[in-house]
């Protein structure tokens, strides 16, 4: 059984650092720059292999090729191809919880407001890479070697993206309700995730277009839902901006 | 290069069985049953074990263990793994497009037959195995050794399920314009597998309670916004019913 997510030993590099001469110090400090730059460069090039050849053909030699890397610099720097794919999904999610903490909603009206939001996540959800990292995160899922730590890890980073999405949807409307944030997230993340597809399958050539136009259709739509939820209490409209305080 | 859907010979078995002597016939029949047969428990096979250990390790031999079967069996009837995949996608559309053919729209109030439309289509992509569908059509696109036909194919068949679409939703609303049929079928499909993704990330016990009411919010967001654009011409909504026919 693989086991993903092994400690790290408990004497760290660092703390012996501090015996080693200046010398050996430098040379260590060299080392671990470029192992970092090697772990980058097969992080990016594992989502790029998946889009390229799919994801059935993005093995560790293949995604050791792109990233021109020496062919065990998967298993010497992740372990085994699942572990490097579990790194590439948790990079793309630290980054969009990052995007989302830094969003900034926008808008006079609720509408507005809900495209402001759709409009963030889905420059995360909508792009083709995105393709790549659901096949991750399913695959992971499935794989019976995975180990019941990284299923706890992957759960902690999606329930992370949402958490920071409902703070936004506060932003939106103070009325929305846990079921509402819910059902707007996944019609978000589904209209996201069909455009992200047709950009892989490259149905249309004028896909931006059409996919703007969706998202707006569907901030349409979610707004009309809101205010019909919300109907009964016209007074909590009113909320809005003290909200964002 | 892999040759997907390659032609049958010109002299089919069944022309060359006109000839053959009774005894001989029935034993090519028995051949021909045992055969389909045999491709009809790789086809089943194949999304089953993509959902039981991942894409990825859904190999031929995989596939044909869980199919029990010999281990070549991949090889002789389909002549590649990817060949295999596609007839197993290729079945489910299939299937999909008869179920849309036989829909029957229900219900007093457009957001009600949109309900019922989108208990169909969830039917079929908001199926666990629906995960695998979409990998499989994901995977076939990328691969640099799929031909132009079966790109061409994979286009056919999925345009076939969206023309099915729009009859059932000419049937919810005469006045529903092509804008809004394709936003409307973009977000159910997205919603769906939104579900199909939960269930293999098997995230929540209480799954189809949650999916219903996700579709109820969805039938009646649509619903909205239906009503919204058709405001102007409010006539057009008398002729629902003289459109079934």
């Amino acid at each position: 059984m693989v086991r993903l997510f092994a400690m790290p030993p408990e004497n760290s590099p660092d703390s012996n650092l501090i015996s080693s001469p200046p010398r050996t110090r430098r040379k260590i400090r060299v080392a671990e720059k470029s192992a970092l730059l090697t772990r980058a460069k097969l992080i990016d090039a594992a989502l790029e292999t998946i889009l390229a050849v799919g994801y059935y053909r993005a093995s560790s030699n293949e995604i050791a090729r792109r990233a021109e890397v020496s062919w065990g610099a998967v298993q010497h720097h992740f372990g085994s191809r699942e572990r490097l794919m579990y790194a590439a999904f948790e990079a793309a999610c630290t980054e969009v919880t990052a995007v989302l903490k830094a969003a900034r909603v926008t808008g006079d009206t609720v509408e507005e407001r809900l495209l402001s939001v759709q409009d963030v996540v889905f420059g995360f959800f909508g792009k083709a890479s995105y393709v790549g990292i659901l096949q991750v995160m399913w695959n992971l899922t499935s794989d019976p070697d995975t180990s019941d730590e990284l299923h706890g890890s992957l759960r902690a980073i999606v329930a992370q993206i949402y958490d920071e999405y409902v703070r936004l949807m506060l932003q939106v409307s103070p009325d929305a309700s846990t079921e509402f944030a819910w059902f707007s997230y996944m019609a978000s993340w589904g209209l996201a995730v069909a455009a992200a597809s047709g950009k892989v399958l490259r149905y249309a050539d004028d896909l931006e277009e059409s996919n703007l136009l969706q998202r707006r259709l569907l901030s349409k739509a979610l707004s009309a839902l809101l205010s019909e939820s919300t109907r009964t209490a016209p007074a909590g409209a009113a909320l809005i901006e003290s909200s964002k305080s």
